[in-house]
């Protein structure tokens, strides 16, 4: 591998998935880009199931698996698959040896069970799912037994759809009914795991990989301050649309890592927005009444988060012009507010407050309480529990994968 | 102002407040630059007394003082310095009329006062004193009533050393002999305060600039998860040092935002780094045997903070080989140690497993408990009480900078 864009958000592997299949990476006429999912791990391994890397025919790869443990390697295994056109699983056993056994001087520690495929057009219902902001469940072959299944072939399942189809759209026969319940349930988490079913008696290994759509995040103002944040908020994978007022011209220039700017009034916010229990919001116009009108849009639209930029006394004000105006609301309608807005980490510079909020949306979407990871009770690697919403159990027959904390 | 270069880290304002200095910036026979500091705040006007803006004769600006509220008008102010040579103190009061006051469509909230003065030779100790690692106090005049100080008169003191000593290096005299004592915690705690001095007779009002030096972070390891780390280290101030072990190469080409890396063995740790009690490391090697000796020199050495990847139990293997060996920690040495590493905000991508290393980082380096800031108990927004440590008082005469909360 000669390149180095390793670390690099998700959804710039997503983004690359796409230029290729759409001929605007690699060569059009040449041998397919190879697409390596890692379906298994055991140990300290880093990434999870589902983690992927798109490994060029030019030698460049995007993504990673490891943290350069296996990367060198799978581009060799990559080049046969580009040859061979088969998909292959390939299981990497690093727990005996763990004193630079790849020649990479870097130790790595588990077993890490990875699928290359060229990358067709079968993936690109995936894609189209994640440009739309849905979330899918990819369900491919890894061993299909003596039936008709083979490695590779694949199905998708999107929760808001409740149908398996093909990757032609078409409705998928010959695929295990049962295979729906923790299709949903992994998409919405986005979560991967190994399941066996028995499809007419044979057992069939699928690798489900559940892609969450990106968390959409909506930035309230103009000011430099929202320069960083929409930075590290494009760079933790949320979907940034930057909100204006009043004419605010050049936004898609003055902040280049948002997917989307827009220029409003805040009393139409809720026909150029749309506003649901999944947006996250950051309010930061600096405008006392603009961010009053914003967080009552916001709250009245029942989403996720709302972080709002000021010192606390700002808000009691604010209360207190919404109950002048007759409007007053509950404990439970201020629950999704957090002002002052962040985690409290110390720091006054405008990295360093945009760090804060970014770690807060961080912890909030992804329902956690944002203590040290030391002091968290109980193991940090659970097994993924399929079916099941909550973190306790290890007896879902998972393949290892961590329920919701980073592998380490 | 013309250039964008407001959201940068606090040490790329000294590093341009250098490049002025030493001729590398600006049109060294052309006019000077112009150095513009926040020395009070009262409200909600974002930035922290200290906060620095540079204003180059070309229009450029790097640093903000506030979000985008004043900076418009400031250039022009500038512009009046550099023709005057003189400095001025400049009140804004926002706190009227919040609405588009300044016709930036940004509205801003509170009274601010800057010191504009043009950048001269005065201010080399604070750059050089930064350079060299050292927290530095920056006493400046503001209002020298009808005594012999003038206004944009200088003095430094840096703790280590004990005396206060003008720009020349000179002790200084005529300078109120009572200064050390605030000077010494204000330079500690990288906080501003305006505070006034009877000198013969005549009250003076000092502006002290706190300058803490960067918190040094060192990152033990090469792999690919060390770039996020890195790079988002730097954008939060952190001086980062990156360690390989094994001959690794290319390290400054590969870690760009590293101040320095190093290529040693684990042996020659101690020989190679000061290691003491500011020094912030995480070690992220993947390799068991490297970890464990890097943590045995980190903990023996006293440092601050000591961040390990990888699940707990990993750890407890490693405590296990340190008993086989006859080695020990109590309860009070671990104290510093933090794994598995980072804040647990959820979300396992690169970027996403560096930010909550980032903001553990951070949250111990800045003394504090990282919970939401809606969660903090008592006000935010707490007045300097100088010479003292703790963050209860309001008492000390402050002119309304925040303790330590970032200011929203």
């Amino acid at each position: 591998m000669t390149g180095h864009s390793w670390s690099v958000p998700e959804t710039e592997v997503v983004q690359s998935i796409r230029d290729h299949l759409d001929g605007r990476a690699g060569d059009p006429d040449g041998p397919p880009a190879v697409l390596a999912t890692v379906v298994g791990v055991e140990g300290n391994a880093y990434r999870r199931p589902g983690a992927k890397m798109l490994l060029g025919a030019d030698g460049e790869g995007v993504g990673a698996i490891t943290a350069g443990c296996l990367e060198e390697d799978l581009a060799s295994v990559a080049a046969r698959i580009r040859e061979t056109g088969t998909p292959e699983v390939v299981t990497y056993d690093l727990m005996d040896d763990e004193d630079d056994v790849w020649g990479l001087g870097v130790g790595c520690n588990g077993i890490i069970d990875v699928l290359l495929e060229p990358l067709t057009e079968t993936y690109r219902p995936a894609v189209d799912a994640l440009e739309e902001g849905r979330d899918v469940a990819v369900a491919t072959v890894l061993d299909g037994g003596d039936g008709p299944l083979a490695r590779g072939d694949r199905a998708y399942y999107r929760p808001d759809e409740g149908t398996l189809r093909t990757p032609d759209g078409e409705v998928a026969t010959g695929w295990p009914e049962e295979l729906t319940g923790p299709a949903g349930d992994l998409a919405g988490r986005g979560r991967g795991d190994t399941l066996a079913f028995d499809v007419d008696g044979t057992t069939v290994d699928l690798f489900v990989d559940g892609v969450a759509a990106p968390t959409d995040l909506v930035v309230f103002g103009t000011g430099h301050d929202v320069g960083p944040v929409t930075e590290l908020a494009a760079r933790n994978d949320f979907r940034v649309t930057v909100v204006g007022f009043r004419g605010a011209v050049d936004l898609a220039d003055r902040f280049p890592d948002a997917d989307r700017t827009l220029t409003t009034s805040p009393a139409r916010l809720g026909e150029d927005l749309r506003l649901d229990d999944r947006t996250h919001a950051v309010v930061m116009t600096h405008n006392f009444v603009d961010d009053r009108i914003v967080v009552e849009t916001l709250l009245d639209a029942g989403v996720a988060y709302v972080g709002l930029m000021g010192p606390r006394e700002r808000f009691e004000e604010m209360l207190e012009a919404f109950a002048d105006e007759g409007r007053t609301f509950d404990e439970s309608e201020l629950a999704p507010l957090y002002t002052p807005v962040g985690l409290d980490l110390g720091g006054g510079s405008p990295y360093q407050i945009a760090h804060s909020i970014v770690a807060e949306v961080l912890a909030v979407s992804n329902d956690r309480d944002p203590r040290h990871l030391k002091e968290r009770e109980g193991p940090i690697h659970e097994r993924v529990n399929v079916g099941d919403g909550d973190d306790g159990g290890s007896d879902g027959g998972g393949s290892g994968a961590d329920a919701d904390a980073p592998t380490q």
